[in-house]
């Protein structure tokens, strides 16, 4: 049976369990820099890609939209590490999470994000890859890398399949 | 005497000495993730945030433009970070950079950065804060924190006072 889930606006509130909504908002943290000339909007996002020596990453995703509607076929997490998106587009995109913890295909939600909001997932949480809309959309990406001198690789990613009974339409 | 600065535009190999140009090119290392619907462009900037126990930071700087012509007043370098500046918005903007080390008037360097450019001034490298054309702009913001659970503020910012004889026109 497919159900299609519901789609909300991306509010800091209702992300909270999931991550940070990285934004400018007149309630977040800011101070004026520079002469007067810059207002900084301070630390918006809790970084997390040290353990196991990780580093932090910085990368473009460049993401094709899938064809909608879109029946889920998968979801995953980052055991060690927090992930940050930040559209650098001006299209909207859609964020598919679920708790962390033990997959819960029931407890998965969807937001609407706007060009102007960002999504940093803390480590654990539950999402679908970036969904971009409307047209081929660059990301810019904070995530972990692996020890630059080191051979050891750790496992950040777990894969889940979905049978495609959860639709997104919009 | 007023000296009026080249401004060239923006490119990785000019840019090498003062850090990294955060951009998407076919020369860059990337590869194809999430069941083909995102091309991964990986490790685009040395992210140097953790001398004297620092942490990563992100942040959003929304930038009004000076006047133009621009008669430099100042330049500044962080000795213990990188910092690195990606747009958000669709309007180019300057970059004005001299070697780290012992400051030399002489030797500033200013580029024209288009939108889809960010930059990455390595630690030491100086800079001018960032300078925005055309309309207020956002930028995204990697940078460097104190330890967040501790009272210890390093210095991070040394800043140099110019006479404004050097003088961007577009």
């Amino acid at each position: 049976m497919k159900t299609e889930l519901i789609v909300k606006p991306l509010n800091a509130k209702d992300f909270a369990p999931y991550g940070d909504v990285i934004e400018v908002t007149p309630e977040k943290k800011h101070f004026t820099i520079n002469d007067g000339f810059s207002e900084r909007y301070h630390d918006l996002a809790a970084i997390d890609t040290l353990k196991n020596n990780g580093r932090t990453l910085l990368n473009i995703f460049r993401s094709t939209p899938l064809p909608l509607p879109i029946a889920l076929k998968m979801m995953e997490r980052h055991p060690l590490s927090s992930q940050a998106f930040m559209p650098l587009g001006v299209e909207p995109y859609l964020v598919v999470v679920a708790p962390s913890g033990e997959f819960n295909e029931n407890a998965i939600e969807v937001f609407l994000a706007s060009h102007k909001q960002g999504v940093n997932y803390h480590a654990g949480t539950w999402h679908h890859y970036c969904l971009a809309l409307n047209k081929v959309s660059d990301f810019l990406v904070i995530d972990r890398g692996d020890p630059k001198f080191s051979n050891k690789t750790e496992k950040n990613c777990d894969v889940i399949k979905l049978d495609g009974s959860k639709v997104i339409r919009l």
